[in-house]
């Protein structure tokens, strides 16, 4: 269990703090990388000693937010960003569990790893939580900072698209904006820009899309076969989870990308008609209502099976 | 030529006005059609009569915006929103055109068909400067309202993703939000929803996709067979255009679709390195310089081979 504490907690502990080590989760996105890279700026501009870890090699589209590696030095105090599990920090996991001074994170399934956590389950990003200690350091802003920080919002938040883009999200999205960011580049780069080999999975993926129960489950495996002809690389594959339900009349959409080993990664997305984070809890994984994950086991069609019948049994109202 | 007035003018206009008729424009979008029904709402709310006028059927996606039919009455007062030229106004252009006593705009071609014009031009939609000029009339605000000016705002910039979402634009939407909007009802319908038949639809013409000049040129032909067999109708067709330009590295990214009679309708897009609407007018089309258009006649690979060679010819550095 994590002691809990609020933003100006977080802030003092960080104003005290010295050679800091930020790691974000595995597979990483525009929030872990966003919010890492906002601290670790906040930090070096305070004269301190910082730096980011993250267990893969982050996509060459978050470049415009990396910045120089650090000398060298042995962490006195270590910060986990947008990270809800120790298990997410995948290989960097055996090094660091147990170790971890403080977690910075906005989802409500956090697991309490850290010694200390702030946690604001309602916010849209990650990044958000880490704006309000910056500011509450008094940290000045420039655009740099400002950059990670809207990248964090914008793709939490689908670009503003889902529910979790609230008022508040807009406000301090359009604070960020005040800093002359490049806004529009980022939003390209983020939601526009697609490679051919990911056009060519996508096209694949979605000629193997399945549906069940009078179309209100749709189910879109991802298999290492499909990856494979298709030339897609890691950074080919994000944003795919959404794609399934964004078809008219589905309640729950579900990605299935097959890992080696036959295991199956599972991303299950709702609507108001259902609770992603209750499937994916019954199949021992976890996340939001709207957005959730779990593991299973293969082969395929006996994934599939477990999942609809979850569905079936988890969403009142469904359709047999 | 029209007077120029400001936002106080327009709104004492238009306090003092009565049995007013709003003209939107023809194939009317988010922001013509939330533009007029935030001013239908607002002068009725004031005990006037109003009632929204539109050359094409409102498509069915649109429906929360609307609302119930005036009584009929002789209009005394006729206000145009979002319509940068009287010819926009389609088939209503010759019973209106020369009567129009005001027009709301955010178009800098606005070609001042009426007497009076509001133009802000730096404003990402039309519905931003119907909030100022409402806010001035000091109409309360409802959820019915903010719901019209949050539709133009997010459509305008395709949910805050293009250069025009700047910092104004997030807090207007972040007020509307206030009014407990159902922004993630109107996003899901605006940006996410595509019929099953869009979808397959996708698919086929993603397969049929082909590349010129070292993948500079994108082509996607979406031919009547595709549309058939997907079972597409005319409202699933829509944003097909951008999707060749998203792929990484093209230039000039073409959609050709076929028309009865073996036509093709020719839609260009590009980014900064080429300008659409110089390819198209050697082709006898139009447009602007990242999204312009024109007609070729078919076979489909002699329209194909005609593009081909006009980009080649147009476009300055291209490869061949």
């Amino acid at each position: 269990m994590s002691r809990m504490i609020d933003v100006a907690d977080t802030a003092a502990m960080l104003s005290r703090a010295e050679d800091v080590l930020i790691l974000t989760h595995q597979y990483p996105d525009g929030d872990t990388i966003g919010s890492a890279f906002a601290l670790c700026r906040a930090l070096r501009s305070l004269g301190k000693r910082a730096r980011v870890e993250c267990a893969d090699e982050i996509p060459e589209k978050y470049e415009y937010l990396l910045m120089e590696d650090a000398d060298s030095f042995e962490p006195q105090f270590i910060v986990a960003v947008d990270v809800a599990d120790d298990k997410l920090l995948g290989s960097l996991q055996s090094a660091y569990s147990g170790r971890i001074d403080l977690c910075i994170d906005h989802h409500g399934s956090n697991t309490e790893y850290a010694e200390y956590l702030l946690l604001k389950a309602d916010y849209a990003a990650a990044a958000m939580v880490i704006c309000e200690v910056l500011r509450t350091m008094e940290i000045p802003f420039d655009s740099a900072i400002a950059e990670c920080i809207y990248t964090g919002i914008s793709t939490d938040t689908g670009c503003f698209k889902y529910s979790n883009a609230n008022a508040y999200a807009h406000r301090m999205a359009a604070d960020m904006m005040d800093y002359s960011i490049r806004y529009d580049m980022i939003n390209r780069v983020m939601f526009d820009v697609k490679s051919r080999a990911r056009v060519e999975l996508e096209r694949r993926a979605l000629s193997g899309m399945r549906f069940y129960c009078n179309s209100r489950i749709a189910v879109m495996p991802i298999t290492c076969e499909m990856i494979e002809q298709s030339g897609a690389a890691e950074n080919d594959m994000e944003g795919l989870a959404p794609l399934p339900r964004q078809i008219e009349g589905v309640w729950v959409g579900i990605t299935m990308r097959e890992k080696a080993g036959g295991e199956f990664k599972i991303s299950v997305r709702t609507g108001n008609h259902a609770d992603a984070s209750a499937i994916c809890k019954e199949l021992g994984g976890g996340g939001h209502i709207r957005a959730a994950g779990c593991s299973l086991s293969g082969p395929l069609d006996t994934a599939v099976d477990t999942l609809v019948e979850t569905v079936r049994r988890v969403v009142t109202g469904i359709v047999r």
